[in-house]
């Protein structure tokens, strides 16, 4: 058997894509439509709120084109506070308004992380901070599932320690090139959804988006051995620029 | 022909995964929800009254995301027994504000199993306990189906008998090893279901579901030999969270 | 090219799987529902007409689990005839409350028969019984679809038919040393339906379907050749039983 | 690069596949289903008067289980007159009764064409006869899509002209001997539809379409390159037998 | 690790796809239909008037099939125009009439290009011209998107730059052959949608997509890397046209 890295997991995560009933958001009257916005503000500050007093984040963006309207992304302590943020949604009135479109349920995680012996890596801030991170405001996000390949002569699970390590290394590099134009948070998701991991990008420029997957597509551990779900990318939306969204 | 590893078989099972229709839920009156909640409670009661006659053994846990929002696993003596459970659901008028999101039909399963010579195993109280259990209420569950895969020089089952218990007992070294925080059923599904088993996990911390399914992708068994389904995980539920759920 | 197979084919089959719409049949009133079980009744007259006259033959079953709620299973002489069932069936007052699950078009096949020559197999009454069968009232059906593959080289179609003959050989005593456990009809699907051949087995001992297919996993043919589609489980049902199950 | 086969192109094929919505039809009053009977009945006539001013061809069959009701067959001119004709099948009354089950969009194709030089083949009237032709009105329909496969060592496109050819020769010689049982359409789909062609099969037998491509299946073209989507098996309606089968 | 070709990005692309809903459309009443009709014809002379300050580019092509009833493929500065313009036509009354089929985001892409060093490509006017494209006008379309093949020994992203190079240039021989009757634009999509590429093709006779694809598939670039996804093929519409398509 090969040696399994060891991980350090933080705050779970739900992202959580839904679609606007458009027809009944149409058929909706004024005073509905208000309800429903003012219960969505409500809602909304209940996860500022939680990220003022540290018990986790959460970015609303857009989706582009008809995979899903909107994406709430949101990191809590347990599992159970995903359920309850989830759950507190779907009892909204807006939320009549919308459809199920996709979710992935994962947790932050730190890969072949080295502390020192005897050190209690959860007391290191820097540690934290990346464990329990405040998610990025950028302009644009992108989402994506993903697997190491485990099919005939290219299996990542196959390769020693020492193969996986080097090639990561080089993967690393590329992601590093990027730092500044790309902000990356891995979610592992092994036990919890259908992919291995998640990846969530944050980037002022979309394009960096293309580039940076492109470029790590070339890289032996995503051309041998990366397997991709579907890619979701959109645009940063806060409480006003939704309600444009929204307005008829 | 390779031999095929003897098995023994206990209660039959029925993983129901059900998502709410919110919107009918808030669409319904107060007096319809009291009436759809006690008939729930009533269902309940049956359950606990199965598993207090040792008929069989149910549990409830919330489902995370968007693949379902809880779901009932139901372990009985008979096929008719879970489709009878099933029914029962499905009558009750709690049913009409949930849709139907996943199931799964197994049977408990001990594998390679090596009794005595002239030996009825169903008489030995620990293996009765293991094909007939009580299911565990502890905090986390994770379900998902898997195969054992043949895909050309990947098939496990041209391995010889030797070759595959070497493998195994490796793999459930691993499992050993998480005694403790991880109590795994197997259930069978060969001929009932998509996939050859299902893994029910149980645990009081979410995390070690990550761990020990990640650990055990290194081992060769299921590096090459494993196929898996779609990963579920959730929090338990009694009758009171339930309720606290579904409160408006 | 390999020879093929030569076959010979009798009846018909159609496997017309559907689930209950649990929530009309709740809205419906006592009247309705009475009404569409007379129907139900009547319709269940016509297949028993049928099998009396030996024009064909029909079981029902229900499925456990999500996939369906009833199996209705037909034999018939010719497609228009099952078509014919099919709407007559959609045409009834019950069909209403339930809607489509799956379906299965195939007809009953003899492989690999050595006739004597200048013999009408036809005239042969053992043949004939095998060809246009009464099904069978055990207590459990199981049904599944599947191929033999064609993917590099593991690829049946390009083995000759003397290593094809050897395999199936080995392959079919499997099948006898379960005689009067499992009764097993095997349908054609070619240029019918989306897999080579459909499954479907009878026993009154759900386990041994378990069992059966699982020691048939590690014979070469299903180990390297076979391909499997969903696999449905369920128990037999009569008019009563049905009527029981509908019950509110 | 391997030279392409030249082929000519005739007319161009929808094969649109419907469902019944039963409860709809049974909901509707004895005069809404005249209308739309009406309605069906004009439609059918424009159809015929399109065949017989050599414009195109259509044939309606029954499709023997759930996934479908019945297809109709279209061949047109331009892409135009496929989607006018599919245009005014929806804007029927009777329309409002079906749903979508699957379509399917190719040319009518002859690969392998060998001319003279200099000729034009459009003059020659067995050729077009071939590439517009009308449609036979057997008692049966049989209807795939199809590849030709792309993988690893069992790759078509790779092969030289020669060894398609002399596969390809075999492969048609199969063909031939079923002449006069089955009538075989092959209409080309690549830059059109998801396979590189489809392929419609007619016979006043229906097993007749299990024993050509059974046969053809441990031919080398189909056994290491043929890749082959659902398969929809009907039979043959004219007006009264489409008005007998939605008489309720 | 290989090196990545360079690439060019200019407008971003969404492919939008809709079918009618002829039911709720014919259900609707002249003066419903008059209403939508209008607020077309305005969301139109919007997209003109984009066209017209060169901010963008929009066609409209029906789709021949169930797939969809007809496409909207909008070229724009950003993302947040894209989802703009989605969402003012998600607000219109037609789209009430409308349901999403399919949708593809993208942006419009050179690869390989070598421009002259200290040399700004963007202030070079055909470049300009071909990543900020007028869509043309041409009576047929056709969509696919399209990934290079990661499998085992046929594994695009292992190849060497040079080996990519020389096969590409083979490729784009076959595309250039075709010049005048094709007219195609090609758009990146890693990091934005499911597949690596999107093609759209235009022609006047849309028998030329058949002949190139199909060519281009004896190409190895095709051949042994060529994953492809659905096939969309359409005519154009004008307001005119869409009009007469949608009058009962």
């Amino acid at each position: 058997m090969n040696e399994a890295a060891s991980t350090l997991e933080g705050w779970y995560a739900l992202h959580d894509f839904r679609s606007m009933n458009w027809t009944a958001w149409k058929a909706a009257d004024d005073e509905e439509r208000a309800v429903a916005l003012d219960e969505l503000q409500e809602f909304w500050n209940d996860w500022k709120n939680v990220e003022e007093t540290s018990q986790g984040s959460t970015v609303v963006y857009t989706v582009i084109g008809q995979k899903a309207d909107f994406v709430m992304m949101h990191l809590r302590e347990t599992l159970e506070d995903l359920k309850a943020v989830e759950n507190a949604f779907n009892k909204t009135t807006f939320a009549k308004y919308t459809t199920k479109a996709y979710s992935y349920v994962s947790v932050v995680e730190l890969s072949n992380y080295l502390g020192k012996e005897g050190e209690d890596p959860m007391q290191n801030p820097e540690i934290v901070a990346r464990l329990k991170p405040v998610l990025p405001q950028r302009q644009y996000i992108c989402f994506y599932p993903m697997n190491k390949k485990r099919e005939l002569n290219d299996n990542w699970y196959m390769l020693s320690m020492d193969e996986r390590r080097t090639m990561m290394r080089s993967h690393g590099m590329i992601g590093r090139s990027y730092a500044g134009k790309v902000k990356q948070i891995i979610t592992g998701s092994v036990g919890f959804d259908d992919w291995e991991w998640g990846v969530t990008l944050f980037a002022d420029d979309a394009l960096q988006f293309k580039k940076l997957v492109y470029e790590m597509r070339f890289d032996e551990v995503s051309a041998r051995y990366g397997e991709f779900g579907s890619f979701y990318v959109g645009s940063l939306l806060n409480e006003s620029s939704l309600e444009e969204m929204l307005k008829l």
